[in-house]
């Protein structure tokens, strides 16, 4: 196996609030690959796909019976501290939901989390201790 | 914003169980950037960290509550038909669950999940409509 995860599919209930709040919100580009009821936005080197919550679970042969937390987040990461506070301030503006505040972490960065339109959790951190790569993703290489 | 998922992180019960399925089991390097409780994964473009699931739920101060489906895959995709098999039978061996086996698919594609230890599900994709980039991510700039 390759170590490489390809796509991120988060199932959502309203489709299309789902896809413009990611594109015309959040400015995530969606590529042609798409149909009716899926698409897949060019996250840097990941996909994102939204596609409809029940048929994500259909298609993952697992009940939708989902509650609760779901162990999962994601995360952007910005290469400025005072970043934090204006990527959730946008976040907000297309809809989503602060659930932490920008502030100070204990592993020595800034940061906050947004939950999306689904409840999707996205953390918006800086992080003095990562260092990035020229494409703009985080440089795990070492 | 950017439009860029910089970090998946997955929250588990057993971390170091977690990190033996993910380095030794599935192949992901591990970065100098971990500490005792977490660690960050070189997954391509995009970086897999593993966390104690309650301290993630803490850290987004959430209440570690949840159960059933989360409504978030990773898929791998592969690129012949016939790896998706092969990555299945590599993840099961490592100690993964398969929940849908290798099959054909609506889309004309090939694929199946598994479950990781923590339930995490991953879709193995091979997608006939998509085309890779040079560093081996699916390309969705067009």
């Amino acid at each position: 196996m390759e170590s490489r995860i390809s796509i991120i599919t988060l199932g959502v209930k309203d489709f299309l609030a789902a896809k413009d709040f990611y594109t015309i919100g959040l400015g995530f580009r969606a590529s042609s690959a798409g149909s009716s009821n899926i698409v897949f936005l060019d996250a840097g080197g990941v996909g994102l796909a939204l596609y409809p919550r029940d048929l994500l679970a259909q298609d993952a042969e697992q009940p939708d019976n989902g509650s609760g937390f779901r162990g999962v987040t994601l995360a952007h990461n910005v290469a400025r501290r005072e970043d934090v506070a204006t990527v959730l301030a946008q976040a907000q503006s297309a809809g989503a939901k602060i659930v932490k505040p920008a502030q100070d972490a204990f592993w020595g960065g800034h940061s906050g989390y947004f939950a999306d339109l689904d409840g999707h959790l996205w953390e918006v951190a800086w992080n003095p201790h990562f260092k990035f790569r020229a494409d703009g993703g985080i440089d795990l290489s070492r």
